[in-house]
């Protein structure tokens, strides 16, 4: 059996480093969440962001908004908690609705607001090298492989997907740490040739169970971070059983990377606050 | 022998097309320069720069500064450029002087007037895949694989470098056009494996001859984006003579990538001043 990487072992490692950070901050830091339409997912994913800001001693508020809102309306509402004092951080859960912009939306955001870290400022300044708000889910993977001491620099990384959210600054960060990076998507050719080259894989294409061992290397880390229901079942984009037959290392899901992602966008929240202070 | 990639050639057709655009414009476009100190060769590329301004019927200014100067009095002249509606593009010619934060110096170009496309939101848009200004240098990689037709999408791109003037652009770009990108840099293992699987390789390595045929795949197209005084003679990152026994297309040099460098800061300027009007 290959290592499981824990991503819940390691975000609660990090939530003590956090508690100690947050008990030194002199403010309480504050997260406005703008949840737009009743998307189940979003719903979710926002009640759950909720949870562990109230178990972490963290403020945070949910604003709901009806799918038929304006992007205008979106955007007031943006500004409106740009100029609130009292708030450190805004996170527009996505997706949004058809026929809102959602470039748009999330450049209306202050950068030292964007504690999602998609605001273009903050993705150029990643891009630099100069991070300052870093998307949460390929922060959480830096987080997890360090965690394990799993060696990033000179190792040959892979990225299947290249979304602004995920394969992009997952790609960015992993560059950051001097690996040799590939980045493949659903133009790439013989992507099982290029995905078993690889030290590190980093999947993050939205099909369930999609990467079998065929495409993984003998020994390499595998970290996935899909998830689907199926058949009433979490699964990830990574066939877990049957690439546990040969990944060195691999993320489980649910408990791998989803777990991190949380626990990034709390240390992203902290840092908003402290860097208002 | 391999085609010859002629980036004259291609820069010729591009100012056809510019000069016609130039022509509806309600206005002349005008780009100041900020040379710092008395570097030869920056001296040389802004001498060069303002040379095709006037060429093109563009204005330019040259400002020259000591390579005393401090940070603020370099920002504060940027701020008066920011101010001045006459000015359209803005151009702080790289390398600064040690002691210069050039990050801070980029930061404080108007986004709108950074025609050298390296402020952190240009940046950060182009990552987003909505470019506003695109850095010269991996922008005329493009023109000239477009102009010769030779299919970027598909294709295994590898870059070797990761600057943000180059090497980090021109991955994006390859992604955005739908190319499988590589990034390999000095801490890449075995690089020789690595940029003789590619279709395209582009490098910008900055290591005269440093790139041979046992590194370049048969039929491939190598892209060579250095240039270094050797012996009197002006080279590459790659050993063209070499390499041409193996490539399917290479650019030369002189004559390749640097040609299509200032056709494309003519391109930015140009739409600088429409973005204006």
């Amino acid at each position: 059996m290959p290592l499981i990487l824990d991503g819940k072992k390691v975000a609660e490692s990090l939530y003590q480093k956090l508690l100690l950070e947050l008990s030194m901050l002199p403010v309480v830091p504050k997260i406005v969440f703008l949840l737009v339409g009743e998307d189940p997912a979003s719903q979710t994913y926002v009640r759950s962001k909720g949870k562990k800001c109230q178990d972490m001693g963290l403020l945070s508020e949910t604003q709901l908004l009806p799918v038929t809102v304006t992007e205008e309306e979106l955007v007031g509402r943006i500004q409106a908690l740009n100029k609130d004092k009292s708030v450190h951080g805004i996170l527009v859960q996505l997706p949004l609705p058809a026929g809102i912009n959602k470039q748009r939306v999330l450049r209306e955001i202050d950068p030292r607001k964007d504690v999602d870290g998609l605001h273009p400022e903050n993705q150029g300044r990643l891009f630099q090298g100069e991070p300052r708000f870093i998307p949460c889910t390929p922060a959480g993977i830096v987080e997890i492989l360090r965690f394990y001491s799993i060696p990033i620099e000179g190792s040959k990384v892979t990225v299947v997907g290249r979304s602004e959210i995920v394969g992009k600054p997952a790609a960015q960060l992993m560059l950051m740490n001097n690996a040799t990076v590939q980045i493949c998507h659903s133009k790439t050719k013989d992507l099982a040739r290029e995905t078993s080259a690889a030290d590190i894989l980093i999947v993050a294409i939205g099909k369930p169970k999609f990467v079998t061992k065929e495409m993984v290397k003998e020994g390499a880390t595998v970290i996935d971070v899909g998830i689907h229901r199926v058949d009433g079942k979490i699964v990830g984009d990574v066939d877990f059983e049957n690439v546990s037959q040969r990944a060195g290392a691999i993320t489980p899901v649910p408990g791998g990377v989803g777990p991190m992602t949380i626990a990034m966008l709390m240390k992203n929240v902290t840092q908003a606050a402290s860097l208002r202070e």
